[in-house]
């Protein structure tokens, strides 16, 4: 079985006032998920806000998570821009700072046929040695990676792995099914309100952006099917799908990527884990009556006294 | 009226086998086009492969762009990256290197909304010194600017202008008419199909991709709308469509975005303007076939013998 | 030339209070595009709500048209339902009732490729002898007829003309183009706001809902084209342009669908020519508010004192 | 408990060459479903092709499934056409037939809002006496039913089910969680290849239209859901799945309507059910060269000897 498994959440960027990294904040996150059992982390995700930094800070959030880790759990790093050349770049500075895998999505902007998007991944691969993750999201990349294309990669050995934030469970399924004998591949979902389906159907892990705000709970989920205790993951599952209501407290005021994450760093601040509630430009904060309303939801599921 | 008009190619970036950028091949390019009357330069656009270039490429290609052009002709960069920060950074080098306004696109991948797209404008014209051209090209960023949006940039003065590639003309004369009295902001568009009816609602300039391969042709059709006859302006657009036709050879067998810029290089290679049809990866360039197909649509318009 | 060109309103279908429909008040708006100089009338198309009537009542609002045309001007009719067998009772239904062509779009609901629609075209053509006008409306049928597939469709003879209301001019304008060769095909646009544009590239005609409220507006507009004068015809359709602006003061409030047709509907009470403001369930008419900002335009733009 | 539960296949409808509809075919297949177990009947779903059929022919269809079914499963039956009005008929003759309720899409073709969908859902339900079932397919209808509009509809009593084909299963097991308490409402998922998941959410029924093919695969998945036996439950889903591929083999060379319904009744041929694979116009059928396909994957889950 691969060393990537179970619960690796895609880690919240703490930002300061002035939108630099708090990275006191940070790490205060990473010891609060690898503390509460994750089994990996997953810096520079679209939760990261990964997209808003330049290189160079990418390179020290990077550094700063693995410092941290110190080979406690694996890290795999986002590698995530537009186009190959700007992915490979990333991608052997990942390998530099001493990231474990690095996770890659299909081209945006520009365009692209699964055609090309084969190439790209390839092309990663062949440039830079470090084990490669497709991430398929196509909320955020405007295209599908299809059943044929990831199967195609895993089967080949461009690819190790799968995060599927498509939402297309059924899909996901497809290629599970048809990589099920090949053992050195896993298939991992995004999704925060399907765990216990999707973990069922025999994925390897899920990658929730919720986790920031409650680790333990995804790791008594995941703990409860490793031990097939289904009915235990879903009562665990419907605990946690009352929790990512959060993520809907500022929709139509803001955007959705805004009360997305928003929800998240607003939750956490309210848990003492981060500082403050800033999101990357140009992203609005939640405001006092969503964060309010963010408590009244963390007290309902039993995260705030 | 502004300094900004008329034909403004967005510049094709040539490059070698090797993928690096041909930079003779590109002092070629930019003296075709001042040579044959273009009233602007559009580095780093769409059309130039800009999200496929890093930091340092970009300031390189835009260096050589301003040394070149040596003041015959204004320079516009793109500016253009997922969110507003890395936009920032990025106006800050072309401010340095000497550019005379930077073309900005709304966020992309990050799921914003019209309110969070006026920020992000504001924000980048307030951190750096240089006029703000906004760039409305919402098949890659995958959302429009709204009319309202334009119109309130312009009016308050965060941006200059506005180069549209939405292809919805209608709204576009509404913000020519939302704006008529406001005769510091320009409008042009991105269209090559449709420039004479566009110019004949009052754009003041045009932005196409195709001016690379016949900059002459733009600059004529140009000229005929600017001293009305829009008949001569009518025969030469339809000279250019036919020209156009170029970028659909190879639809079918590569992506949308590959065909469009391919189509530009595989003619420009032929026209001898530049050394190699390569695109930037993972895009693949055309075929001989294909390429010998563009020829005969250059010999149709006159543009090979 | 055809006999289809000119001015072709898609006739709005007045109702009563209770849904049903107001035949007074329609003859009122055909005798009102008559007069007004429209060359053509298009009964049951979108503008009609032709979706929400059933067979028999589409029966009565074409024989009433047909009755009260009484061959002034030739009637195109609707024939707009999910799938073949449905286009061809209707198609039936309209040669019987001695409607001059009928205009047919592509299936929708039921998720068709090109070389379907290719055959159900050919179908429809086949089982009704009465000429076909194919209708390209992406934003209620969803999906768009290609170019190849109206040029095919053309050339063989399976179509007389198109009415295009996909916004898209360019492609509209490469139509054209391949098809000016047969004199026996018309294409027309069912643009309001950029008609001297699509008249100035060779379009055969115009279908424009406004015309309901304005076709005096309309049929100078095409006048002035057809004697080459650009210049009225530009500040023509610019005033069009300004009155337009009555399918959005209830933007937001209600549908897309209700406040287009909403808005036209409220005008022609405004000017007397219907009875009421009722649209076809579910749609919710527009307030007093709203009236009373719709007068204002029309006001500003001439048509009521 | 509802009555509405369990597996509630759309019934596929025969047709002979000429496309009448072949009722000796179409009382085979009504017999195999309830024989092989199935709680209920759904004629006139997408499934049923229903929107190729008239006012006419849906009622012969809808009258020969009551007599058929003769009161031994609940008959729930399709009414669906873009509008309110014409959708309040159809209604009226599925009552008048004998229908135990009916299935109601939102608006089509029609640009609608959510505020008016939830008025058309109540001016049905208000217009005709039979209980509705809320149908939520976005790929043919191009809107979704939001989770808040869903859950308004259910707890004023204007719905007393859903039938969820959007294939967001979180957002489905949100409209579970707000009507728990709701013992009078049933959700019911048009899923084929996540049954057990949803099941094990809570879901009351499933649709599906491959039930048409394998009615008492579907029916032993249900069994094992109900006695909490969802290792059953997966081992048959995953063979379902593997059966469920038929929908693909023709994908590519005909829509994916047509591969759909062409693939389920490719092998209800096949297995002697039916007695041609036509489909409504214009779908063509599946070839001899994709049969033999279907025909493979039929044995490989033990369907076909």
């Amino acid at each position: 079985m691969s060393k990537f498994f179970g619960v690796v959440p895609p880690v919240v960027t703490p930002l300061n006032d002035d939108f630099s990294v708090d990275y006191a904040s940070y790490t205060r996150v990473l010891e609060h998920l690898i503390d509460n059992g994750c089994h990996g982390l997953f810096p520079l995700g679209s939760t990261s806000e990964v997209v808003f930094y330049d290189e160079a800070e990418r390179r020290r959030i990077l550094e700063h998570t693995v410092k941290v880790a110190n080979g406690r759990v694996p890290v795999i790093a986002g590698v995530i821009d537009p186009a190959t050349d700007r992915v490979i770049r990333h991608a052997r500075t990942a390998r530099e700072v001493g990231a474990d895998a690095v996770v890659v999505t299909a081209p945006f902007y520009t365009i692209t046929s699964q055609a090309e998007t084969l190439d790209h991944f390839r092309m990663v691969r062949d440039a830079v040695d470090i084990p490669l993750i497709a991430y398929d999201i196509p909320v955020c990349v405007h295209t599908k990676l299809s059943r044929q294309t990831v199967v195609t990669l895993a089967q080949e050995g461009t690819i190790i792995g799968l995060k599927d934030s498509s939402g297309d469970d059924g899909n996901f399924r497809y290629a599970l099914g048809d990589l099920a004998d090949n053992k050195d591949v896993f298939l991992m979902t995004g999704s925060e309100i399907v765990v216990d389906s999707v973990l069922a159907m025999g994925a390897h892990g899920v990658v929730p952006g919720l986790a920031n705000v409650d680790p333990a709970g995804y790791v008594r989920l995941w703990d409860a099917a490793k031990r097939g205790d289904w009915a235990a993951a879903r009562t665990e599952q419907e605990r946690l799908c009352r929790l990512f209501e959060i993520v809907w407290v500022a929709a139509g005021r803001v955007s959705g990527g805004a009360t997305g994450v928003g929800g998240f760093k607003t939750a956490m601040r309210s848990l003492g884990i981060i500082s403050t509630n800033v999101m990357a430009r140009p992203r609005a904060p939640l405001n006092e009556a969503e964060s309010r309303r963010i408590d009244e939801i963390l007290r309902s599921v039993g995260l705030l006294a």
